[in-house]
């Protein structure tokens, strides 16, 4: 299978690295937006290419993988894209995601191309255990929660304040509401009950460091309605303490069934590093997507639709003896 | 839908349980090899057949499933009834489940009728979430636990000693095994490092309990890998205390990424009644078997050729804004 990935950032990084440990699988080239020269990619004697030149790479990818961000890119770039790549994305704004499907759906189809969209662990994993909870339990009640892991876009929206110089925010999820859900208790939580915000900021020297925290906790949709610590720190502590991209979380369910017995369904992430874990899960689904384009499913998909025997490497005899 | 069950024990009891709450579904027949007249089911206006005329149903059941014990009753019934009818079963002899996917794809492509085995938590739910995390962490090591709950097999072995009255055995898993697996170690761990197995046993006024204590530490396959504990109690404590069948247990996948970054995948159930789950999960597959045979998809399947969307009562819409 022949892999190519648009977009090179952290995510596009994952992918990469991920391929190398799937032997079937071989990435072909890589994408820019910026000047292909100014990108040293870990993969030896695979061009990085300017975007510009996307097309001449028609006939050459399997499976194109685009690793853009939801807010601006991946709603133009993947239904152009599926016209003529089988593509799978992250997209993973849930206000807009239907609409994203139905736009990809048509140009995939168009070019007789299969897309998977909103690929990765939530939307993704995290879909899939709601969807396989809801259907064994149909009257259950199912609970989402984040973390404890790094939200970049959160991170992003602390560091356009005036005079910070660099921020990291974790979502943490409240242990005393997971304990709760666990117990099967069902109770009703609202959103700040569910997970608190920290945050690490580094700022300029001068700056007013009460008037960044205010601005920080009251920020609308960001923080407003959770509480909210803010830490100021060093460079120095930001380097040694904060580099990484861990996060994870839970997906809950609980329901009964007869005469009032609990049932209980927990599907836990841990996470050193989000972008290498969403990219081992694009680049599993991207061989469904190769399968699934090969008996013409063409169209959008979503991880929903996929056989999971279509992501595996090993046989169905081996499937049948090994894993089942 | 129209579903049938063959075979009215624990498990078909759960399965009876379970269609109540989906009400796109309806119970049409009950097939049983005793005399009809000694059953009585909850299901008002329901018939209980004997198996004897099952096949003057043919045509009035969209899906059969199939109640019965792997041991003697499922290696020979679901390849029998796959010919004329749409099955679902739990087959859980992992030694004999390839020769037991062969020749129940032979029945049902002979009929044109689409069969699933292996239907259940493990194997069912727990292979899912091996193929899943084999696939998104190629590299991975896994581990099942099981427990704490009710194995019956076990339960039933203790049954079978000479002087044993009743006998109720939890399968545990040992906690420190749990936690050295969820922190990332990959520990290898024998039979006997993973669960100990806790045994309640009721016996005869006069049998000699330390030779029936020995007899169960003893048995092999059963119990003498293991670090088993055997208790007796009353015949009142037996019924006040073990006349539930919670089970349970977890698969967690531990992998790396990139340069050594941990991930860790925990699927995770907490169950007050097997049975009822068990049949619970039969029952949403069901739904998958109908829609797929529907579509000419014939021959045997297991849950790891399902694509999830086709276990929702949701519309692909409400599934896309919703669910994903």
């Amino acid at each position: 299978m022949k892999l190519a990935i648009c977009g090179y950032g952290n995510l596009g990084r994952g992918v990469e690295k991920a391929i190398t440990r799937n032997p079937d699988m071989e990435l072909v080239a890589v994408f820019t937006r910026r000047n292909p020269e100014s990108i040293k990619i870990m993969t030896e004697n695979v061009p990085v290419v300017h975007i510009s030149k996307i097309l001449e790479w028609k006939d050459k990818i399997d499976v194109m993988v685009i690793c853009g961000g939801s807010a601006i890119d991946l709603p133009v770039m993947t239904p152009e894209l599926a016209e003529h790549f089988n593509v799978v994305d992250s997209y993973d704004n849930h206000k807009n995601i239907f609409c994203h499907y139905e736009k990809v759906n048509e140009s995939a189809l168009k070019g007789n191309k299969t897309a998977l969209i909103s690929c990765g662990w939530d939307p993704g994993m995290f879909s899939l255990n709601r969807l396989y909870s809801e259907a064994i339990l149909p009257e259950s009640k199912g609970y989402t929660f984040w973390g404890r892991g790094v939200s970049q876009g959160h991170s992003d929206a602390i560091r356009r304040i005036n005079g910070v110089i660099d921020a990291r925010q974790y979502t943490v999820p409240i242990e005393n509401a997971l304990n709760q859900v666990r117990s099967g208790l069902n109770p009703e939580l609202e959103i700040r009950d569910k997970h608190i915000r920290e945050c690490y900021v580094v700022v300029d020297e001068n700056a007013d460091k009460e008037k960044i925290r205010k601005e920080i906790i009251n920020m609308p949709d960001y923080f407003l309605d959770y509480d909210t610590t803010v830490t100021f720190i060093s460079e120095d502590e930001m380097k040694e303490k904060h580099s990484g991209l861990p996060h994870g979380g839970s997906v809950i369910y609980t329901g009964v069934t007869g005469e009032n017995n609990k049932h209980v369904i927990e599907y836990k992430l841990n996470l050193d590093s989000n972008p290498e874990f969403s990219g081992s899960v694009l680049v599993a689904f991207s061989r469904a997507v190769y399968r699934m384009t090969t008996r013409g499913e063409w169209g959008c998909k979503t991880v929903l639709d996929v056989a999971p025997i279509d992501l595996a490497v090993k046989n169905r005899e081996e499937i049948v003896r090994e894993i089942l």
